[in-house]
């Protein structure tokens, strides 16, 4: 049996846990207050170019997107995002849980288009009784999206200049941030998203790390307390020094690019096997997600051999699967995954 | 000028008030433990033909709405409405402020389709990623709904069924009942709508009541101490026998229906008139609120002399407004808004 | 019987009725936006000698309190307020229904201790570990307190001080403010309530409105879209302009004063009588709440007569109860009161 | 320097680490949904001799405790506490900002008196306002308390007769609960806890692993959807088998057991040698903590050898501060402890 179902199916990258094992015995504050936690911050900082940048670490996705969105958002806000967006749909409601609307526009492959999210806040504050409605107080986007494409450099500029106009943050969800950046034919550089987004986050759970986000607030000041918000949604680990150590090590020798790099190469030699043999790909994505149409009756054959993730139904005969490549895809998995088809 | 904008311009009919002026200098217990208060809950449990119903009062529709749906989901739930629903777009997210999900289906003329409906909760169950989504914990109408139409028995009975199999209550907003039982044609009666929710409300506020919603659980003890988390609400009124006392007028010689029959022989008559002109009409509604489309230029003219709702924008050159009957529009005024139009 | 349980037994002042009364046929606007609110918080903004107030209408105190608090506090925010509050103990957990924690500091005589509320905010911040805790975000009072006190101009001048030092807002809840203003050897004004507050509210409900509670905030721009919070909170009433004919009524010739000044005079005549009578209180009120320790064989005869409020249980043998006067109490019922004591 | 601030100073116990390191490149399945945390549950019931036993791993203790009673309060409900419970006071509100307030109760030694809480729920309900206030929705207690004390086996019974009296349950936070097994006297087990709590948890931060919290409700039903819901509070770790693999190591071979005895001996070596050099002990913890009272000179020499926690100021010249042992420390470390006092 292959895996290709996602990209958090083993513990750590070997550099991670090394790293967990020699540091092991060492007593260190608690709480993030400890000099891993210090270094990795200071690390992501030079990264991303932002000396003055506030990074915060928390454990997972769902409870990041819920403390950034519940921190910056005034009661009577709400986020905007596409309706697949991961805060839309499989966050079993933890934005409203805080007490905000999630308000959906239209997906464009996952992604929200800029156009439409300018024509949303004009017709909201056109509408008569827009002080009786949510107000959008936040523009969510994650990249690469829950399918696996990219925003443009062009497209984060325009949300950017949206967000500025209306004076209400832009937040990127970078769970699979790492294979964004590695991806081919991407404008889009760390530089640019930390000079377009008010809050983003490098998501480690399915980038080599056992756990762990760390969330980028390239301008200071943008939140005050966060440290104590994290502690009030039960975000705060009490050994912290456990994300220093995995982001120290993710971004120390470039890892965090490397780990990008070889899931993007995986995915690209899956990619290009798959369209040799033929298959249809439900749409074009440049990361590690692939999502091809598989007819029904060859994915009863197949699921004997290969676990992935079902997507959709594509129509009566034919469903959309999705393979994903992670650190430790190797080049044989896919050769072997492709001897199947 | 002459004002047809909505069905809450007046105070209040003036056998509420003149019964207010009456009782005044009373002196009562607070909080809704009077007389007055248990005199309208037992006419309102007659007139129902539930002798078991719990009532309660609250003061408003917002409040009302997230008051029953707060206390009869549980956390992980949300609520299934139409995209149009009041609770969906005009509460300013009053139901995620109380920690639950709006959860939108198509609308058709403001109501929900069973079939879509059973759709989509078969769809949740069969989906194998549902225990990261948010449940599907009750099912809200408004009835007439928001564009004044109206369901017909079958339909309720089909949602009574599909809530029943999933075990989710049947919530239906009244706000404007006294319309819906009074229309032309229709087959749903008090005693089907009892017989089919679990939960719905008599609008007081639109129907010649100062303020005030009543709400009725035809099976009692739906909720545990709905009293003291009406309380925690804020919704709970000090000098509560005001409630008592407008709803018991209400249910006495009929004045709730008499405002029903009388607001939509105004609206039947407004309908007819705009019909013998030529109007379009954005939808046929049988209640007191009526949508026409409207020649932008004639609209500019027209605002000179009467009040409406600019419901939105139909094309280029046109637009939908809306007029609403009340208790108090009278034939006089009736006929003068036609010779405008 | 007579009734002496407390001062909200009736429905409205006559001359409220009255104003009701006059303009029900009127049409206006709905959500306050007519003219009666207008007027009604220009004669506020005079009567607070603050033309730059902003006003807001809402319909009860528990409402009030906990729409204020949440608009004002950051969500790692808690309140402060002395134990006997009435956010701490009568309203059914509406401050944490909305997600803060009221920090409660004892209370004397109901009221707050200016340098106890001094040391806990530098013992908070003196603390190693604050930032695991609740932050004070703001301190709440009543003026006149759940036990009648008032806080002399000195003691609230303090509290604007230490609130200025760890910027944050003091909140009074007025519910019986006219009675405190109206009492003997007050030294607190209108004028030195608007100097020291950041918001604070005019009751209605208990000052002989039908209901309502009038906010508010001397220098405006405190909080922003007040209005869709109150919305969203439910607290918006459809039909507005009974709080403005309402407060307008009780803020022209001196209404609001004048019901204050009866109050309190029935409420001396009835301390005088008592203490004539040889009568222990509780405590020492110089507001329209008189606190009396009373035998329990005594209570047993006098419940047959009067209504009176079951304070708490003094010893073995004696109760506390309370009396409240209020606009509608006469001379005689004081006299009778007095002849059954 | 030497540590004894606390007990979650070093990375994980050995056992813990080496089998994230043997079992890292496994691939499974996430969110718990895999082996390791089939055979943890299995143990874990296994060791509280409840075979019908609901086990659910979380991250962290505040994330805990305020997943388990949001889950298990009704909206209108609160928990009881002492007020130095963790709840009250060092989780920055997570309660509150769940919606529910902690009613807390005096401490002694941290502990609550089954008696005052039996006088508490009786006087709440024999108060006539009572439906105006919070409901009292469950117990809370940790074992060890916060001050390291234990609850007795009769105790335990007493506050569980005490909620099936009252029809509400009984919650312990064991985020120590192996010290409280392992203390010398403790009649209290395993066994008694399954039997009188409704629901419990075996903390892993503090008991040698990197993180984790074991959460037991000894009779299943009790709770609805408790996934759902923990996915919802942001505390669903991707990688769940990392909770599995350390609380099956920690339930093989009795390593919870052995941790618990280790620590505890540690601590009576530290706690003897304190009491043989004179030292006065704040309370009397049989537990991992221990209290001392010291002169504020000896401490000013103390710190630059040892870290330890600040616990409050005792008089003008006289500190509390706490010392903690753990499955890291050595007879070693205490002699050198020792020779420093």
């Amino acid at each position: 049996m292959i895996h290709f179902e996602c990209d958090y199916l083993e513990g750590a990258h070997p550099a991670i846990l090394e790293r967990l094992v020699e540091t092991n015995l060492e007593k260190t504050a608690g709480y993030g207050l400890d000099p891993y936690c210090d270094a990795a911050k200071e690390k992501i900082r030079q990264a991303c170019g932002c000396p003055q940048a506030e990074v915060h670490f928390l454990v997972g996705g769902t409870q990041t997107n819920a403390t950034v969105i519940g921190a910056m958002l005034k009661p009577y806000e709400g986020v905007i995002a596409a309706e697949t967006g991961h805060i839309s749909v499989h966050e079993a409601g933890a934005i409203e849980a805080g007490g905000h609307k999630v308000l959906t526009l239209p997906h464009h492959n996952g992604k929200l288009d800029p156009k439409e999210v300018a024509a949303y806040l004009n017709a909201f504050y056109a509408d008569s009784t827009y002080t009786h409605m949510v107000f959008p107080g936040m523009v969510y986007i994650s990249h690469p999206t829950e399918y696996g494409t990219l925003y443009t450099a062009d497209e984060l500029t325009e949300l950017h200049a949206l967000c500025t106009l209306y004076q209400i943050p832009l937040f990127l969800d970078g769970a699979r941030l790492a294979y964004g950046l590695a991806a081919d034919g991407t404008d889009v550089t760390l530089e640019t998203i930390a000079k377009t987004c008010d809050v983003f986050y490098f998501g480690g759970t399915k980038v080599g790390a056992l756990f762990g986000e760390a969330v980028v607030f390239p301008q200071p000041g943008k939140v005050s307390q966060f440290f104590t918000y994290i502690k009030q949604q039960g975000a705060l680990l009490a050994k912290g020094r456990l994300l220093g150590i995995q982001f120290d090590t993710l971004f120390t020798n470039n890892l965090y690019q490397e780990i990008g790099s070889h899931t993007i190469a995986m995915a690209k030699k899956l990619k290009d096997g798959l369209t040799a043999k033929g298959y249809s790909f439900f749409l074009n994505s440049p990361t590690n997600q692939q999502f091809i149409i598989v007819d029904n009756e060859k994915l009863a054959e197949l699921e004997k051999k290969v676990v992935y993730s079902v997507w959709e139904k594509y129509d009566e005969t034919h469903t959309v699967i999705r393979f994903a490549t992670s650190w430790a895809t190797t080049e044989e998995d896919v050769d072997t995954l492709l001897s199947y088809l």
